[in-house]
């Protein structure tokens, strides 16, 4: 099968998907760099880490108290003599005389000779004895060196996103620093002439651009670093200029706009004649669809309304970005659609939805242009291509943005 | 009620997590700063922000197409004149001729005169001339002024953690720059003579301090900027010295260790006679747990098994860390448990657990010093205090780590 599908048929959204899936997926080979483990947190493990020490390293106390041999307290209460104090770094390699107890401190080694431990809750001291008022078996409260993972055994595996439990775990076993992936590099060049920077004055018929900016935090949410984000007119040689510039520093570029039917579709009118693929993926919103290899470099194509964008983001990209980089796959649930919903017959739509008590609801207002309303959506629903119409209480798929 | 329970009786984890609550809640009032929208993801808005335009600005045209009246192409086919061809991005002020066509790219405005757009796709055009195909409806296609969202109309409400859809929005409108509170300040202090930092060969009775890069990491996935991570000897001079420092530039200190009932409690020894507040609560792990206000900081003393540590932050601290930074609430589910638990008399208990397609199981081991073992946990299961034998394929609840 062709990772390419032929440029002029409508794709399902899943065929267009593993054609990006297919793109994208030699991205997981990347660099590998060596970061202190406190500067880790996110990034993706590039090797399997084993643990180089014993954990414990030695055989310690789960709990203050007395460090006895289980046969001297078999029968309580009993009075032994108190031969000292182990507190936690002590070196631990004084032994225990036969018959007697060592006051030890969570931690603390337990000292040869002894083979449980008593909690002070069931002990009394005066400081030259000890009173033990309940006895207890040989590996109470003992803490056998490499019961959590022995030198050489895997403790974190390959390609995942660390998460604050996973630095705990390689500080526990005193690692300094661990090789990690570089972070996937993407380019954005947002284009159109009616687009301006936010902050500027609007003349009649000009809008803000927004669709940088928001592709940008949606990279950066998602584990890729964002290394330009461009603004193209519609005049082809600034579009095909910029182009060649982010596929020098990225190893994937997004554009907004320029992908439909107009006269004026300045990203189809350059990368088609390149090998590009332009057309249409029957799902809404976000139908017009452009997918080419610039220089080597994956270039996908959204169309230009912002909300096209960001679903087209979060259909299209983020499923794909987040496995190259290690970080847990989007959220999918089955919740009850609060009201009847209407759908094109065959496209795929998703629907912002917010999710409720009783299930999840469409936020009002649809339309592919209404960007402000998407920010009360906290999911997509998932319509199928063949529904036209899903009556409230339907069950439907949804996904977490 | 006391927002401090006495010292010496033994707490719920619900009343333990109140106090803690009640302690934190004025760190919700934090300075407020200025930042560009394009660095504002994650960053908590400080006020409500309303748009200071109609979005669309003006009424433009939803598909590449031609803008007609509708009572023009009431009877079709009908070839009509073309009178031009607004692109977006222009004014759009020449009006529509009675009776004519002017060809209108999407996000183009909608000329004077005109009522509706005929998308592309049901039209042929000689340059001259376009046949419409197919009628519509006045409105159809057009997106009126102010639909999204009109000018002075909330846009995102003060309080959220701001996510890349808000971001699109903010930016739509055409704001530069938001107001956003400053993040909560924490400091760390580990403690314990047994401790040393990883990198460095151990002597007999030493281990890797983990604490501070473990807690470091959990505060900053948890929208806090940690300002210090130290580490004191059991001197309890240099402790006081280090808290001192770290309250200076703190809103909020974090403790490990040196809270339990051995001779050597740096944590409790130096704090409850400063008024802190030190004892059992009823939660394994995470038994013993002190809080305390010094020179007006909130003091969280956890325990020092790193586990412990780590199982006090996610049940005490994450939750209300979250809140207060207007992060969504930690997932909390009920699942079906793999296996049977046993579990402490009067206490109620965190196990580590892994989500599987059956439900949720244990990770093996469960000893608060398991810190490896805890890597390969994703949720924590909530065993209620009352239970002791817990029979697998009973639905527990569990939270997401």
């Amino acid at each position: 099968m062709s990772s390419r599908p032929a440029s002029g048929t409508t794709r399902s959204v899943d065929e267009y998907r593993d054609s990006i899936d297919q793109l994208l997926r030699p991205l997981a080979a990347r660099a590998v760099a060596t970061v202190p483990v406190p500067q880790a947190l996110g990034r993706q493990l590039a090797t399997d880490v084993s643990s180089p020490v014993d954990l414990p390293v030695f055989r310690n106390s789960a709990m203050d108290g007395y460090a006895v041999r289980a046969d001297s307290v078999a029968v309580t209460p009993v009075t032994l003599p108190l031969a000292g104090v182990v507190a936690a770094g002590n070196p631990g390699e004084t032994p225990l005389p036969s018959g007697a107890a060592l006051k030890v401190m969570t931690g603390a080694p337990i000292p040869p000779g002894a083979d449980c431990v008593v909690p002070v809750e069931h002990t009394r001291s005066d400081g030259d004895t000890v009173t033990i008022e309940r006895g207890r078996a040989a590996g109470e409260f003992v803490r056998e060196a490499g019961t959590d993972v022995r030198a050489g055994e895997l403790l974190v595996p390959a390609g995942v996103a660390l998460t604050p439990r996973h630095i705990a775990a390689l500080a526990a076993v005193g690692l300094a620093e661990v090789p990690v992936f570089e972070q996937i590099r993407a380019a954005i060049i947002t284009t159109g002439d009616e687009l301006v920077p936010a902050g500027t004055p609007l003349r009649p018929g000009q809008i803000y651009n927004s669709n940088g900016i928001a592709l940008a935090a949606a990279l950066a949410a998602n584990g890729v670093e964002v290394v330009s984000v461009r603004h193209s007119t519609d005049d082809p040689a600034e579009f095909r200029e910029l182009l060649h510039a982010a596929t020098d520093s990225a190893d994937l570029v997004f554009t907004s706009g320029g992908v439909s039917q107009g006269d004026f579709e300045v990203v189809k009118d350059v990368l088609r004649p390149l090998g590009g693929t332009f057309g249409a993926v029957a799902v809404q919103p976000g139908g017009p669809q452009g997918l080419t290899v610039f220089e080597g470099v994956p270039v996908l194509s959204f169309p230009g309304n912002p909300v096209s964008t960001m679903v087209s983001f979060e259909v299209f990209a983020r499923p794909i970005l987040r496995q190259l980089s290690g970080l847990p796959a989007v959220e999918l649930r089955e919740l009850a659609l609060s009201q009847t919903v209407r759908s094109p017959a065959g496209r795929r739509q998703f629907l912002r939805g917010r999710i409720i008590p009783e299930g999840v609801e469409p936020v009002s207002g649809q339309g592919s242009h209404l960007v402000a309303g998407m920010a009360w959506a906290d999911v997509l629903i998932d319509i199928p291509a063949a529904d036209t119409e899903v009556p409230a209480g339907t069950t439907v798929s949804v996904r977490a943005l």
